[in-house]
């Protein structure tokens, strides 16, 4: 162990996920290696660090953040608790489920510094180039560390890759966007809804963002929301000002026109129309290549880059769970850098591994069938590791609530509320309905 | 000069300017150097190379435009007109002296598409990192080509940047940035101003860009245009419905406070607040930092790297001269390159030849010291080539004119008309004033 080096790249969930491991590991008298994460923003956090920001930041690197004011998780915490850091036990009591952002970055946070690992990460810093060396076998790393404006490199036996996949926005091109006289955005450059307050909205897409970024902006005073769909419907019961249509086909002026021949006025557009794995620090031979899916390409065990098994990636799957499932799979990674998991030699056992998660994720298109899927995935990991194991079928479980929930009432759902499967407590029901509840602060949350 | 390579960064004016300078060496019968031109863009032309978009491209590269619809020339065409292709050469005719961005995009492709240089450029490829090695006494530079998903690496003697410095944008923090109600945008992501119509919008900064977004606001229908200064105030005698302020203090909702006690609602807030040099592909050896001044540190001549005279960097200066200026560049690099110009060895002389242009520039605050000043830059370059000298003191009069003319009238500025100093006819009157010319198209332009 002693003498190795790791560089983490990326200080959001993954990354500080991967902190604590080895934390942990050290907390408990192991012997942990070097460890350097390097993050391009000023503060940890990920995506939960909100920026008012969007295009490029105070930097000139690309604004991380994707998500905006007035955010509220979209899915039960209970869903993403962390094993080894109650709720309960970073706000002193249980709180209510779909916690607005600023809470959960709290929560976020709360581990971390409880840990003691904030010198571990050099803030400022934008990773600009790794490269491996097949001689030494390591990998270099190159960074630009913006608060002294200064490039360096330096050598690491280990690349763990934590850099999000929900940043560089898939921004596609419709006939008129480059004379659309209104405003036209993707959902990674939407801040605050109050903007389009009075305003005629179209959010294109059928996804989460679609979903929350309409009725976001439906909640704060939008005068009317269109959202068009390319495959299907969201096909909630929306409220009256709310109209679902088929795909954009093109836009002139003001107006948006639709696949099945109607059109409509538009002040603004937003593009709610995923992101794309991107890394642009990367060579060929390191760089994955993968769509949004459960079954990542090219990763053993969902983090084991097949083509060098030195350099993991972390957080590359489309999410269901999320921190419990960046948990798992930072125990893993620590384990196997610290030789206590063994990555079989054989690059086509690894290969072995991808196809038959691929396929097994094909076998069926059903919901619950892919958040057992993932589900199952967290176990193999937790099982193989001392991560504090939990009642994961329990936590699918939420997840099963909170889609018939949804379906039942799209703007009440945040209302409902859930057990946790880690202190085994139900959550309190929130003093607002999410609907009227337009104080998105930690104060106001807690007030339970 | 055989089996010489050289790469060039970027595919604007200045990087098109170098293709066309090696491209007349060829034509003259010179043997020249095999030449790259990497560009990230799918067009050439730079800043004029439009696009709807903002943030990151398709390709998941910061957008490079910061150029809007219905931008007319700010300053007159008599004074960038290229010594070599003059507009009655583009056009079959004298055209009216401010175009819009079109008919100007339009005219850096004809020089280009004449020359027939087009399969020099690799487009859709970004440069991702450029170094030097001693022993070799090559670059080596690493690029992402989109098209194919691919990254590779090549070596040359020579790197030519021409990035550009008006894309990575400068954008302050104020207080209340965070909670701000309304649209919050840098100029860099400025695209339509009928966006703004019946807004009350406020302009930070007092340059050209926050000069020229107000006017366009004010001429497509804001309620109100307010700008704020930090320095000095633009000082122009504006419409009723502008007011100047000093410096913003806060915001707060949709309020905006300056620091003389007054206060105004506003809808928007568009910082006009500039831009940086900014170079994500270069290592401390050879990335250039500098103000944005006439007279940029560590170059030579304004166009030889000091620290490394095998690289250059084209167009790096603060502009009032840009395309004939970025030509008297390329041609002098040319020749450097060529060996027909000698670069002095000693890196002292090379220093001193910086101070000596510092010290000059900072002689004198006065507007017209520096456009002559900057005029005769271009005419020491000029001298050392065989660029097509022309009469740099008529165009620096051109300037002296406008500068009167926006004195006088702000809003009207763009109907004067000049004499071209290359054909030595005058432009005709456009026959629509440009407050009232809502239609910005090359068509519209023309009719004249
Ligand atoms: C709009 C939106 C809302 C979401 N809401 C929820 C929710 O309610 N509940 C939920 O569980 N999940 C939600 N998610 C999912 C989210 O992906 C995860 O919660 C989590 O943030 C992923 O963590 P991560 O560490 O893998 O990636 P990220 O959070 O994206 O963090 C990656 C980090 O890497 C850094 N980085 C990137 N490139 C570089 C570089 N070159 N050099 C240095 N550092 C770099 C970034 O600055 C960032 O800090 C949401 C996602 C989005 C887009
Ligand atoms: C809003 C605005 C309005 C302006 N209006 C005028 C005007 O009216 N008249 C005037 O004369 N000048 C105007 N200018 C000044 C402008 O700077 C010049 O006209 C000119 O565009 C500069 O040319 P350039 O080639 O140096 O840089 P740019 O035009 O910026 O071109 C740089 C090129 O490099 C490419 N590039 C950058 N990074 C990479 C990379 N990593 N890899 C590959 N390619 C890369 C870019 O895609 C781009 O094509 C304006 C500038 C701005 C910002
Ligand atoms: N906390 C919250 O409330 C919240 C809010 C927003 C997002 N999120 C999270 O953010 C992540 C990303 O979600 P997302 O919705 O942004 O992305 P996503 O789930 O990948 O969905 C992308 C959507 O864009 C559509 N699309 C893609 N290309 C298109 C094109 N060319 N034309 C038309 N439509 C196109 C897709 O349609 P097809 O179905 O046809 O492919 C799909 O509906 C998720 O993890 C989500 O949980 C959370
Ligand atoms: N064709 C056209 O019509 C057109 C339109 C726009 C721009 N352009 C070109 O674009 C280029 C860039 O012009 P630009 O105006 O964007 O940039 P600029 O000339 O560099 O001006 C920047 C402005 O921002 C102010 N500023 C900087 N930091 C600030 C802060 N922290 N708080 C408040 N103010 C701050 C500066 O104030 P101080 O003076 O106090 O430093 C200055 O007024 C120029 O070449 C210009 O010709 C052309």
């Amino acid at each position: 162990m002693t003498g190795k080096r790791i560089a983490i790249i990326g200080a959001g969930p993954s990354g500080l996920a991967q902190l604590r491991a080895f934390q942990s590991a050290a907390a408990k008298g192991e012997e942990i290696p070097e460890i350097v994460c390097f993050e391009k923003q000023d503060n940890w956090g990920g995506l939960w660090n909100y920026t008012w920001r969007t295009g490029l930041d105070e930097n000139g690197e690309p604004v991380h953040c994707s998500m905006y004011r007035y955010l509220w998780s979209n899915g039960p915490k209970e869903g993403l608790e962390f094993a080894d850091y109650s709720f309960e036990e970073h706000f002193g009591k249980q709180i209510a489920s779909y916690p607005p952002r600023a809470v959960l970055f709290d929560y976020i946070e709360g581990r971390v510094k409880k840990a003691g690992v904030r010198d571990w990460v050099r803030f400022n810093t934008a990773v600009r180039w790794v490269e491996f060396d097949e001689d030494s076998g390591l990998f270099t790393v190159t960074v630009h560390d913006h608060a002294k404006d200064h490039v360096y490199s330096e050598t690491f036996d280990h690349v763990i890759v934590a850099s999000g996949h929900f940043s560089v926005p898939n921004v596609p091109h419709y006939p008129g966007f480059e004379s659309f006289n209104g405003r036209l955005l993707h959902a990674h450059d939407f801040r605050d809804a109050r903007e389009f307050s009075g305003k005629d909205i179209l959010v294109m897409g059928s996804s989460y963002s679609a979903e929350d970024i309409g009725s976001q902006c439906w909640k704060y005073g939008a005068k009317s929301i269109t959202s068009c769909y390319r495959s299907a419907p969201m096909g909630f019961h929306w409220p009256d000002n709310w109209e679902e249509k088929p795909a954009l086909e093109r836009v002139e002026g003001n107006t948006a026109y639709f696949i099945d021949g109607t059109s409509k006025h538009v002040d603004a557009i937003i593009l709610c129309t995923g992101y794309k794995h991107f890394f642009n620090f990367l060579p060929d031979d390191l760089r994955l290549k993968t769509a949004n899916r459960l079954a990542t390409a090219d990763l053993y065990k969902g983090v084991v880059w097949v083509h060098n098994p030195k350099l993991f990636y972390l957080g590359m799957q489309d999410q269901w769970f999320t921190f419990n499932m960046f948990d798992a799979q930072a125990w893993w990674v620590r384990d196997a850098i610290m030789g206590k998991i063994e990555i079989p030699a054989d690059k086509e056992t690894l290969l072995e591994d991808v196809r038959e998660r691929e396929t097994r994720e094909e076998a069926d298109p059903d919901t619950k069938y892919a958040i057992t899927y993932q589900g199952d995935y967290i176990k193999e990991l937790v099982a193989e590791t001392d991560y504090p194991s939990f009642d994961i079928d329990g936590a699918s479980e939420a997840f099963f609530e909170w889609k018939k929930h949804k379906a039942k009432d799209i703007m009440a759902f945040r209302d409902n509320c859930y057990r946790s499967v880690i202190t085994g407590s139900m959550a309190p029901v929130h003093h607002t309905p999410w609907k009227d509840a337009l104080d998105d602060s930690m104060e106001s949350y807690l007030q339970n």
